[in-house]
């Protein structure tokens, strides 16, 4: 199989990455050179219609993209350590983090990387006005993410999982766009370093 | 276990309710009333600290929110028939669908909603002309999904699952609010009658 990937800051890449540090898989990167948009290129738009990395492809010619998705694909195949969860509430309660974590943080701080940020000013139209509200929805939601801390380890619960992976890639390219964690979040601050701390965080 | 929900068009508790009507399990709702806040106040974010619908509430006192995460809870107690996959690959190709009209399609949905719709106008501060050029962005969504339908009956290829739900609800909700389905879109509408048809539909 081949993963289509790209290097940092780019955040969906390295949350695969990240994934497959902390299974032991060893699966290098073809790298695509977003740059030059090779991922817009109708070679790759065959692989993936929306033009995304990562993107997955089996050996059969399939492709996977998304990463929660692709993570999930190497959840299946080998599922010691698990990430994703064991029993029906552990795996609910980790695909209702994961769906959280994007929604209520990732996808502002998304918006932001999209409608105000001037990286991006040169390739999309830009609504600046809404793009730059999303700072005080990004805020909102760190703040949120660390009362719900306050009372355990990681994001879904006891364990380590996919919830944290996606927390911790959207935390790490909120801050290299300009959007930094505030001071004032103990949990999510202690939080940070411990998943920080692990070396799965290289990748 | 208590589900809490909403009547329709609110899109989220609709989901849910699809998806019990296809597994063949009877769990009423018990309804928050949205235009009162219910959902907002502090009884019901003890259960869900972002105050959203559907939120299930297990027997010993744990809950889960997330339409997705609710919906996967069931599929783990009550495997058949399956709507997630079964296979590895399945299940990536079932999760990579439902994220695809999630981010693809659902935000802009509720980008218009949020930002450029008279109804949540006295709710919310509104970035209009943002919420407006979501419509194009919808159009497109709808366009590349009609293309992606051309050759499989379902959203996800062969079977009927969680993406179709998604999709469903989504483009329903979409109509409902001004955002109607272009006529020129064949395979989009054939695929939209076929998952209609289905009486899990009128939930």
């Amino acid at each position: 199989m081949i993963l289509y990937g790209a290097p940092n800051p780019a955040p969906n890449p390295r949350r695969v990455r990240i994934f497959l540090a902390e299974k032991g898989i060893d699966l290098p990167e073809t790298l695509v050179d977003m740059r030059k948009r090779e991922h817009k290129a109708p070679e790759f738009r065959a692989k993936n219609s929306l033009g995304q990395l990562p993107t997955l492809e089996l050996d059969d010619g399939a492709t996977i993209s998304e990463t929660v998705a692709i993570c999930r694909y190497f959840e299946e195949l080998n599922p010691s350590p698990s990430l994703f969860g064991q029993t029906a509430l552990e795996k609910a309660m980790v695909d209702m983090w994961v769906r959280r974590v994007e929604f209520v943080l990732m996808n502002p701080v998304g918006q932001y990387w999209r409608h105000a940020h001037p990286y991006t000013a040169s390739l999309l139209t830009q609504y600046k006005e809404f793009g730059e509200s999303n700072r005080e929805t990004v805020m909102s939601a760190m703040k949120w993410l660390d009362r719900e801390l306050a009372e355990k380890p990681f994001v879904a619960g006891d364990a380590y999982s996919m919830a944290d992976i996606c927390a911790l890639t959207t935390i790490d390219f909120a801050d290299w766009i300009g959007l930094k964690m505030p001071d004032d979040l103990p949990h999510l601050k202690a939080w940070h370093d411990r998943v920080t701390a692990r070396p799965s965080a290289n990748a």
